[in-house]
């Protein structure tokens, strides 16, 4: 049976450049980068290239690049070491009602620690206004937190405006930039924002290893106190075989960006085009330009995604039916919530996060695999038959 | 040259086996647990099997574990998770004070929240007294953290009964275990601890992991708050290979330890047996008898740690003079400060940290080698010089 995966929004194989990078500081070179001795100078020396390689995807000074654990930690040191560093200035942070649930729970629960959270909404393609932003902005306001791109419905955020809009009024600006990396140039003086996380996993790289940039200057409070390691912003020995790995990655990345986005855009166009063009009342989430090259998210009426997703597991097509951070939770995205589409809509949701090593021969493979799948389903709803019945389709 | 290295508390190699089991879970079986295909179902068996592994070296119920980024995010969340969910009944947490960084700077931070900590005093030898710790809880108190091992000293400490004391209070007790998993057998029903943190990279698994048990109905505020993995305690995608390599490393310590520690600490014995008899004025720190099987820590009087960590180097040997996490400050240990060893005396702390692949030769050669470095040291020390002219020597 065909094997095509297009659930690289949950996740990636680490590339093989990046698993040979990371294979000697398991076994051989396992020295704490901490330690005074010829095996600490040699892990340190790694640690700092590995700093080098992700500061250089994103345009950063290297010593204001920190390792932490992975996309999530990366997100909640942000908004929560911001909001608490700050508590003595005002008491409010600003999200975008979009953002993943590492930035959106993190904001929610800075209000059990007496802060308010405004939660920017969206319009229908997923879009932050950013003179809604503006507005939200208040005198105690401490932070403002727009992501880069979302990967559920793959729409790009104009991150320079609404920045700028934060810097205007003085407020740090931090964008979460896990899903963007990678496949958009993302340049922190360009967009000139204060923070920005990134996540090994989504670079090809392995999982348990993000970074956070925070520009020189900007106070953060630890979340993980320890000792002084990440210049005393994030303790706990370092996690060198995934830093090493994160490292290449990002160096791969930075090197291959626009290659690897026309060629993965130019195969999402053609499943974007094929499934619309085969499959009725089917409807492209997000933006259907300003969009990551890698996303291709569908609403399909009257059938659940699960169903769906057992389908093409079956077929050995393996995709997800929105964020896999929540996907076990079974509950309606807030993402689709917030651009609007109604709840019985939204549980028919479909993701398609195309990769690296996918094919024109994967595309063809779900083009004729989907539309039967979806025909049958349907043949199986009363709301389609309710739909039919009343002279559609 | 020889390459000795003893400095395992620091780092230590990944085993090959561990190694093995990594392997796959980066490129081949790459999937995310949450991911609702087959992909996602190997590797939620992978993670399943992983925490059954981990439960069973501490005889806990899988469930009850959840997987981190390290021992010190496991003491992070277990010291402001705890208190966190249990403000609203009381303020004030004790800690002993001589708990590694991760526990004691995450109770200090605590302080910044409206928190109380006292942190009780060790003897001499580093040893925490139960009925010190029955003093300092209060009626507000919610938590109790105290280590079950020291790496710097290597003093045990009586976990049960400090346990039962917290328990005879009605506080949850926490225990930092990551320096003795895998060498003392450490059971969480017949300790009566309600938490434990343990780290991979101290169990010879990848660095990067961790592990922190936390017995049912325990109420913990989130450190990471993100999707619903690990319970919906610590969200972000798992680190897969981070997580199979310490369910298998935690697997062979389980299965290997007493064979371990017999080995070790008489490797140990040896070399410190070896190095009282041959210098003048060390010391042995800790207590003499009920200490890890791999710890060998010395005050040498009259030199600075450093200088003796630089000519050890030279010669291939390789250790420290106290924690890792804090080596690169250059600061005193608050360790050997709370064992009441005089400042200047403390300067001059050596560790040998003993692993399961060091040898009778390696030990041999430290004795060998060590005695020559100090005297020469010693030679252009003015403290010395004034001591050997009052009559010392």
């Amino acid at each position: 049976m065909a094997e095509v995966y297009l659930d690289h929004y949950a996740a990636t194989p680490v590339l093989d450049e990046v698993a040979e990078a990371m294979r000697p500081y398991l076994s051989e070179e396992f020295g704490n980068p901490s330690s005074l001795h010829h095996r600490g100078d040699a892990a340190r020396e790694a640690l700092d290239s590995a700093r080098e390689q992700v500061a250089s995807l994103v345009g950063a000074a290297p010593e204001e690049v920190m390792f932490v654990s992975g996309g999530t930690e990366a997100n909640n040191t942000a908004v929560k070491g911001i909001c608490w560093a700050a508590r003595r200035k005002g008491n409010h942070v600003v999200v975008s009602s979009i953002e993943h649930f590492s930035v959106l729970n993190a904001a929610r629960t800075m209000a059990k620690f007496d802060f308010e959270v405004t939660e920017v909404g969206v319009d229908d393609l997923g879009v932050v206004d950013p003179e809604a932003v503006r507005e939200a902005i208040r005198d105690d306001t401490v932070l403002v937190s727009v992501m880069a791109a979302n990967g559920e419905i793959g729409t790009l955020q104009n991150v320079a405006e609404v920045a700028a809009v934060a810097k205007d009024k003085g407020v740090p600006f931090h964008t979460d930039a896990v899903a963007a990396a990678g496949w958009i140039p993302l340049n922190v003086a360009d967009l000139g924002v204060d923070a920005m996380s990134i996540a090994s996993d989504m670079l090809y790289g392995p999982k348990g290893a993000g970074a956070l940039w925070v520009r020189k200057g900007l106070r953060l409070m630890p979340l993980l106190d320890g000792g002084i390691q990440e210049d005393g912003r994030r303790g706990g020995t370092e996690n060198m075989p995934g830093i090493v790995g994160m490292g290449k990655a990002a160096e791969l990345a930075g090197r291959d960006l626009a290659d690897r986005a026309s060629r993965v855009s130019a195969m999402r166009d053609r499943l974007v085009k094929g499934l619309l063009g085969a499959i009725p009342r089917l409807r492209l989430t997000g933006h259907p330009t300003e969009r990551l090259p890698w996303n291709a998210s569908f609403l399909v009426e009257f059938v659940e995604g699960e169903g769906m997703l057992l389908f093409l597991d079956q077929k050995g097509i393996s995709v997800s039916s929105g964020s896999a951070c929540t996907s076990r939770a079974l509950k309606g995205s807030h993402v689709l919530t917030a651009c609007d589409v109604p709840a019985e809509m939204a549980s028919g949701s479909l993701l398609f996060s195309l990769g690296l090593e996918n094919t024109d021969e994967d595309i063809d493979y779900v083009l004729e695999t989907l539309p039967p799948i979806v025909d049958r389903l349907r043949q199986m709803s009363p709301l389609y038959a309710k739909y039919l019945k009343e002279g559609g389709g």
